[in-house]
């Protein structure tokens, strides 16, 4: 490690309020309605949190809010886990209803809803909660909140997007300082152990995920990292990213160790072009997958389209993970305020793979990258 | 901190093989057809650690394991986490059927399944998932594991016991070291740290919960740690617990700091007398709910019933948190090779509370501890 640069930022931004999550909440229900649908029931991850600020984890013990237009938000709640809830920010824009052990927490939840309603519900509510309710109401329909709403949380104000622009500021810092530690001879769990601390260095909560993919390990997409020792003449695929103030960042850089041979650097200055293709794509009303085919494309015509075996890029917000998804079939428009990775790569087995992400914000005109760090090859020792 | 032992054991446990995983999926297969199940859906989570020792995280990628008597068991995982998969120990006992971006994840898991078939799913499967698949095959029903083979992981093997009683000595090591640790001056969060590092130290591989409940804190039996400096003088709940070698720990002790007044010592007694009543009432054949009774009977009789507000205990194993839940309803008959919590409390609000805990196995005729430190009122500084 090097030094210890001054983390990048002007300090906290305001934290949201209640009334912040009220608004939430409401154009949620609003939203719903306007689809159709008589309520979304939002079980305990990042649809939660995004609108009520409570974090508890998903459990055995149903916590499920209630949102239907017209109506006051309630959130169903353990009863042993009432006095946090009540602590979240967004808690005094809610009603708690509270539930003891050994009691039917699904009575409890289906007395809000309408017996014969269609609902939205949160893709990673549990099935057994989703099954507990439908039997308790066998004349509900439920649908994942990715399919009725799926651009619930998809486009960002402006006080997320300060703080995703903060996240993105924070991990380009991270990789600033990353490609200035050595690389040969030490073990990629040893680089990724070094992106985690610059991570939290730079002000991240939570780091998910730190990605080092060295020569041929960087040819497995989702490989994480290893054991294995970085040589001199390998290709590292570096993808890492968390939480900062609650919102994501998530960037790739590649980069070699000692001076690339002439495949080397074609397969990145292509994946790099790819990647600016698919930017250049970015602005409101173009499809989700039209981003992916600009990338894709570019990567097609080199030859190397079956080397591209994922899809362009996912959303980012309140997680490091989650819709607008650039991928072909995905024919929903871009809306200025959404926020997703632009992240085409080439994978050749064996031997070594190339990928290159930004998170990019779709602004009235066009896109703007949130991560700014260079997008050459660069060279690490 | 104080010193550093040594950690408790006899080193590494040899690791579960393909045949361990094999047979766990023979017996739920066969379990499921004698449930009258058409099969089991298992999603990333524990059931499919245990069944494969393979753990990806869920996410809206299907990633669904098929178990059907009579048929060889069948992982759909999306394509670019199939090498992964292929890793897993379990994966040379399963056929990987991937599907790639794009592609309809559901289609290629319904080919597996009867259309009008009955099929157990992962209690936490996602529920976008469990609509996919419902909207893919209206014919089929779902019902959650816990309901339909709540049993599925209960009865533990001697090589889980092994691990799980490892984990329990590095619990009751870690508990040993803190009594020696100043309390007094201290925040919650300090003493939360040491108990964390403690478990480290004795082998976790995971922390999962380190609850100092000092004081007022201590009355909400589901506060972890917080700012609060603990005072001479406070009762403080410590509850701490998660994984060793793949297996849980959870086990709670009620400290002092200095001497207690006689209604402390008396509600220490009272909570001490109910847990041992819990672990005494445990033996095969006895319905889950009497371990609950037996524990809250004494806690009612001293007239303290309407103070202990939740359910005395649940199962652990790959999981800290599972079945059989120690709770009124639950009849389900305890069998030898089951491990729980009896863990019984007190909490008065606004002043304290007390919680003892320890994890308890079926024997053939009775209970055993895997927690085994004393449960007097210990006295810290």
């Amino acid at each position: 490690m090097t030094g210890t640069p001054a983390p990048p930022g002007t300090g906290d931004p305001a934290p949201f309020t209640a009334a912040d999550y009220a608004a939430r909440m409401r154009r949620a229900a609003q939203s719903a309605a306007d689809a159709g649908l008589d309520g979304v029931l939002v079980a305990p991850g990042p649809d939660l949190v995004w609108l009520t600020g409570y974090r508890p984890v998903e459990t055995e013990r149903l916590t499920l809010l209630v949102l239907r237009a017209g109506h006051d938000p309630v959130l169903v709640v353990p009863t042993l886990e009432a006095p946090d809830a009540a602590e979240a920010a967004g808690a005094p824009a809610l009603t708690l209803r509270d539930w003891t052990d050994g009691k039917d927490p699904y009575e409890a939840a289906a007395t809000l809803l309408d017996r014969s309603g269609r609902f939205g519900i949160s893709d990673n509510a549990w099935a057994m909660h989703l099954l507990g309710l439908s039997g308790r109401l066998p004349g509900t329909r439920y649908v994942a909140l990715t399919e009725a709403l799926p651009m619930l949380r998809a486009v960002k104000d402006a006080a997320e997007l300060e703080r995703l622009a903060a996240a993105g500021a924070a991990a380009d810092a991270t990789f600033e300082e990353i490609r200035k530690v050595p690389f040969a001879g030490r073990r990629e769990t040893d680089v990724a152990a070094d992106l985690a601390e610059l991570l939290r260095q730079f002000g991240h909560s939570q780091v998910d995920f730190t990605v080092v993919g060295s020569g041929p390990n960087g040819a497995n997409p989702h490989h994480e990292a290893g054991d294995r020792v970085i040589e001199r003449g390998d290709m590292v695929v570096l993808d890492f990213g968390g939480l900062k103030h609650g919102y994501g960042s998530d960037t790739s850089r590649t980069v070699h160790v000692g001076e690339p041979d002439e495949e080397e650097r074609k397969v990145h200055d292509l994946v790099r072009a790819a990647q600016e293709a698919g930017f250049r794509a970015v602005r409101p009303g173009v499809a989700c997958q039209d981003v992916d085919r600009a990338a894709r494309a570019v990567i097609a015509d080199a030859g190397y389209g079956d080397r591209f075996i994922h899809r362009t890029g996912h959303g980012i917000g309140v997680t490091t993970h989650e819709p607008p998804y650039m991928i072909e079939g995905e024919q929903r428009a871009l809306v200025p305020g959404m926020c997703f990775s632009v992240e085409p790569g080439v994978y050749l087995p064996g031997r070594f793979g190339v990928r290159i992400e930004d998170i990019v914000t779709v602004t009235d005109d066009g896109g703007r990258r949130l991560n700014n760090t260079s997008r050459e090859l660069v060279i690490v020792d």
